[in-house]
């Protein structure tokens, strides 16, 4: 149906592809061998508990500890996701043979229907399909996108990088004035890196707040890149942070709210989140640094008192939710920053600095940052 | 501050940007002339009030009557709003003049302050600065972009048109696995059309379904641009439509979920919306087509209910206000369709349709669709 592909993505893709499919095809194997003794088919898959997380401390990174639950074929209450373990990891494969990929709302679609000769339906609804996809990916060991499932793509990059994308050249300096749309699948054979003379990676929040950097033209003047992630970033714009970070060598310094959203922003970034910690090793960049904005930063750039919003109780709940997070537990300096913010009772968000000025966000916050180390938290 | 500028499309802006600083001078004169003659300063501001929307037929969009409201100076209900109009009016003029742009968020700090000698801020939040940023819209009918001001950017393009954006000639053929991102300003002096051999437009409402037809090379095999606004089409992508189609007589055709809230994003796309009734006149498409999903097309498509989602009481609900607006009311195909939709119970999303085979909303759905006119619903 698609039309011949002599795009260059398409080799490094088959070969991706054909390692996952295999993992598939080794899974479903030990389902027939089992049948084939007459014992029990049953998969083990790691468990994606709360329990099953420890943060290692030192690779910095959230990770799942060895905890497997089994899934047996001969188990009244085991045996329909069973049968939905397979149909997700068919569809899968079909994916992949066709070289195609989908949402997970596409893979939904794709598995439901009439199981034959009952009325019954195979998936309800997207909330069972979608922990199917997640049991499949750790069973496997595979991210998501190598089983050809695609996220949402967000966010967007400016700077002195020339990437290949699905086999197009392009100039991330030169991509229009929302700059390089970040796709969802950001794997090294659909993204290769072509040429980087960037110094280091700047993240922020949001899209408007990206858009005053471009404006300003500091990726220009301070030779890096800006990426935004539209809130909380995508897995595809973590995973783009997280291979130039390590194939390109580039320092990832964060601008974000400070209040308990910016907080939890950063420690994504840093260390994983907790609901999908397995990929954490593939995502998550350890060496990732908060630059702004600290709770520090009202008495520090003398800013006046139209900055703060006063904090509710449930951004104290969430602060202290965050300050008993490991990663963040056991660290003098993020303690002092939480809990300054506290002692504040009030949040600031990035677009506030602007209150001194339109540009001083650009032409002297953010460069005094990334010059004093020590106003670096890590 | 900002690097000196040799991009293209600063002529252009400049030139905007003087004609809208002088409407805004205009404006201010007349407090100063009122002021030199002894009389109360005031402004009369088109109310942006429900009863001063009206549907025009002829021109099929959303429109704002004549009524007016009086702003005045002394006026104790007034004077705090007075000085507010005055003051994102010199935000805006300070914006244009050092050839800046700022978010509505940004505006609204970059105006709060103390009021001199008292602890009164100009603007105690952000719901205080927007309605003033719309005051000042109606007031000198200028569209907020060339105020200078833009929200946020969302949305994706891809298909046979070579553009220039920010002084960049982009071939949006070759923009990446994410395509061309839409920027929050689409203003004609900074996006230009350089090239199109596009045949129409599709719009799609989702990034997922707009990522379904990028990988089946759907704009490839058909010459067509495929664009999608991330579920509500932003001021953005709804302006660069507008422009499209106007100045490069493109049909836009919409591909949208059949629901409710489908209905209504074609509504706006169409006829504008009722909040920002003055701006239809430059960012509605009268022409734009409505494809489907069709409340029809579960039995004309032949779909299993797999499709199926049942319609809940805000669903049947929003259904009969939609039923209500004059733009859909006088319609038969229209009534017809949102009745049937209420017969079967049920909604779908162009999602659900690849449940049939992934590739069918793209290589049989839509060009079926597209081709016969019978099924458009207008």
């Amino acid at each position: 149906m698609a039309s011949k592909k002599t795009r260059t993505g398409t080799t490094g893709r088959r070969a991706r592809g054909e390692a996952t499919a295999r993992k598939i095809e080794d899974m479903v194997d030990l389902i027939a061998s089992a049948a084939a003794k007459r014992k029990n088919p049953r998969f083990d898959i790691p468990s994606r508990t709360l329990s099953n997380v420890r943060f290692d401390p030192r690779k910095a990174i959230i990770e799942m500890g060895g905890d497997k639950q089994a899934r047996l074929f001969f188990d009244k209450g085991m045996a329909r996701k069973f049968m939905q373990t397979v149909l997700i990891a068919s569809a899968c494969k079909q994916l992949i043979d066709a070289d195609k990929t989908a949402s997970i709302r596409q893979l939904y679609y794709l598995s439901k229907h009439n199981i034959d000769g009952t009325r019954e339906k195979t998936f309800n609804d997207q909330d069972e399909s979608d922990p199917i996809i997640e049991d499949l990916e750790v069973m496997i060991d595979s991210l998501r996108e190598e089983l050809h499932v695609f996220a949402s793509n967000r966010g967007n990059l400016v700077g002195p990088i020339v990437l290949e994308d699905d086999g197009q050249v392009l100039d991330c300096m030169k991509m229009g004035s929302a700059g390089y749309a970040v796709p969802s699948i950001c794997e090294p054979d659909i993204i290769k890196f072509r040429k980087c003379s960037a110094k280091y990676i700047l993240h922020v929040e949001k899209d408007t707040v990206w858009r005053r950097f471009y404006e300003d033209r500091y990726h220009e003047k301070h030779h890096c890149i800006v990426t935004h992630g539209s809130g909380q970033p995508t897995r595809g714009m973590r995973r783009l942070l997280r291979r130039m970070h390590e194939e390109l060598k580039l320092p990832v310094y964060c601008l974000l709210d400070n209040d308990p959203w910016g907080y939890y922003i950063y420690s994504v970034i840093k260390q994983g989140s907790i609901n999908l910690a397995y990929e954490s090793r593939r995502m998550a960049v350890p060496a990732a640094l908060f630059i702004g904005v600290s709770s520090y930063d009202y008495e520090r750039c003398g800013l006046s008192d139209d900055v703060k919003i006063m904090l509710d109780d449930k951004d104290i709940k969430r602060a202290k939710q965050i300050l008993a997070y490991p990663w963040f537990k056991h660290k003098k300096h993020w303690e002092k920053e939480i809990r300054k913010m506290m002692q504040n009772g009030f949040k600031m968000e990035v677009e506030a600095l602007i209150n001194k000025r339109l540009t001083f966000l650009t032409d002297e916050y953010v460069p005094m940052k990334i010059k004093d180390r020590k106003q670096w938290l890590d």
